[in-house]
């Protein structure tokens, strides 16, 4: 700009005074210099009007030229704009397939839990299956059936404290000490398991022990119960927190729970159908608060 | 534009033939008035060459100043393609690392299923194994075991239907009412469930029971079988679709099924197995089909 | 461009040297002939001034035109970038959520390995406890059983090979012929499975069969083993291995290992635990070298 604003063809407004006086002064010369001096003024414009037009003309392709840029970035920008275009649909398209595939995970996801609980739910049926017909000795002091045997303390169990069942020929399958499983770390003994041959006659010794209250070996109080897979054991122990509110309740096998409410008995098999149950029943809330 | 047409010096085509017309009478003139005119004219021709310079100059600075603007808004575009693209190679990464992601889980959901499928038949494998040893009873009323035990029930259902297993003491180990797992709303009786000490007795009592056909108990028809996993008892029940076509099927333990075609005894597993095999026989395709 | 260059009034410097002569002979001229040849001039003149600033005016309403088209052109790509850049925006937070969704697949997944792990050993303990009281006896050529009875040639064994125990009266609740589960292709003998009603029993045989070593059925050298789940007789296959190194190692029910060393006897349930724990012992390392 500044090139142009000083370019002499093109910036003479401050010379065109003089010039015009040159002009006007023309009248008071001579025939030979009025011809000399118009001579001159001719060639100037001539040659002014010519350098403007050069000027021009460079000034007018310096800016075609770089008008032609323009064109080309655009172009290249295009060019550009539509390769990123490409890209995202195919992104796009990717991600739409991505989010097909995940929600189609996800419900495989929602599968797989359903059955691991139904597995999970399975297993503890098969483990209370297989230890059906077990009986479950607490409070021998370990290292006692190095010396007896374990089915020689168990007849001396049951002829100390069960003498209705003396004629009852027990059947044992199996005896061992079992350990500790739900926590290896907690320093309780280990308790014998005894596997009696008929179902039937474990249940037996269980309803005497229960009503004898007392069992007791060698002068040491023993408990007998029951032999039931971890997951059981753990609901059995949850319901154990109501024993001692006011609604008398009984679990019942494996691990449901039973109480009289309003002269009716009433069986449930989890806490979760227990707090439903108990929404609906307000003074049956009351009693259970802070306990499911 | 208008602005630009309106000019007067850069527009005066509309006059020039005036002009022009003026200076072919310039000879006509006396000698001062020529000097005059010519002066006149010479002053003229240098105001409108500046005049027309000066516009130009400024059309020129306008053109000039407008083109920089293109030059500004490139850049602008250029920087913000530059970031679209940088974002674009990100997401494709993240896509492309997604996509691998998924693929692994993918096979991991099929080592899972895979899983899955070898425990749902182990777990068919660990109940058929424990009910083994199971009789099931159908048929007994409800409540019948309350007034003389499940144990004297199966007595007497012995002594009445199987005279030659008189001398035999089946020693049970555990009896019970079974729920109806397959369909709890079915208004069937719970069957009665008899676990024998020796498996090879529930066998002879099976097999005595198959020979006399109708088995009863206190005058009504009972039916005797085997104990079964939920699903080993659903593939028996759907080979027992074949019973009646002219293949003469026997259902294997536990839900094998076994049939004479072309002098030759072929055992099947399941459907699949019999369908591959039938698929290459047509006559046996025919008979079954509709039923695989 | 090259319109331009041919333009007559705009490119007449190769004419100017003329032009500039004419004016300069001016002087020389008579009265008449010089007004007739100023006259010309000044027409040429404004007929150059005129349709130089006519050319110039079409020229920049060319590059005026010419210019719009940018303006239109950078509003299209203005646009199709800001519609570009809300798709990025929408993949980004997409792609974002995909990783996020993906991220708690991979925790469940590892949730259910976990699990899938647990049902694993759990499935193990389950066949390993179901199978206790099982003995497995391997060698009997197979068909011999449709002859005499598995019980028979049980007792056979027995009175044959532990005189020891000839009063002891083992009660069997059932026996069969096992498939072979690890490798059904491989041709070896199916084994002959016994349940013994007391596990007790079962030991005793197999500690009779240990201290006798060779043991026979009709001079036919057998050998009596525990079963096992397939994949505690793995584990036991893969201890196995030990047993030449001289740590004198023995293999404890159902698949530890135990030895002495420096006189202390330590037992480790699988090989990850002895692995880890020979890494603090270089004498054992070097002994367990290969086998782990």
């Amino acid at each position: 700009m500044k090139k142009l604003r000083n370019h002499p063809q093109l910036n003479q407004q401050e010379n065109s005074p003089k010039a015009v006086n040159n002009e006007t002064d023309l009248c008071s010369l001579t025939d030979l210099e009025f011809k000399r001096e118009t001579a001159k003024i001719l060639k100037e414009l001539r040659e002014d009007m010519n350098s403007n037009a050069d000027s021009v003309r460079k000034e007018l392709e310096n800016i075609r030229r770089s008008q032609e840029k323009p064109e080309n970035s655009f172009a290249a920008i295009q060019m550009e704009l539509k390769a990123v275009k490409t890209r995202m649909n195919n992104a796009e398209e990717q991600i739409s397939h991505v989010e097909y595939r995940m929600m189609e995970i996800t419900q495989m996801g929602q599968q797989t839990e359903n059955q691991m609980k139904k597995h999970e739910s399975n297993k503890r049926d098969l483990w209370d299956n297989m230890k059906w017909a077990n009986l479950c000795i607490i409070g021998i002091p370990e290292g006692e059936e190095k010396d007896n045997g374990i089915e020689n303390i168990f007849e001396e169990i049951n002829a100390g404290n069960f003498p209705n069942l003396k004629d009852t020929d027990f059947k044992i399958q199996e005896s061992h000490r079992a350990p500790n499983k739900l926590n290896p770390n907690r320093p309780t003994l280990k308790h014998i398991i005894i596997k009696i041959a008929k179902v039937n006659n474990k249940e037996r010794i269980l309803n005497a022990a229960r009503q004898k209250q007392n069992v007791t070996c060698k002068g040491t109080p023993i408990r007998l119960s029951a032999a039931f897979s971890t997951e059981t054991l753990q609901a059995r122990r949850e319901w154990q927190a109501l024993k001692g509110k006011n609604i008398q309740p009984r679990i019942l096998y494996p691990a449901r729970i039973s109480f009289k409410t309003k002269g009716e008995i009433k069986i449930f098999s989890n806490k979760q159908k227990l707090k439903e149950y108990s929404n609906t029943k307000p003074i049956l809330k009351e009693i259970l608060k802070g306990l499911l």
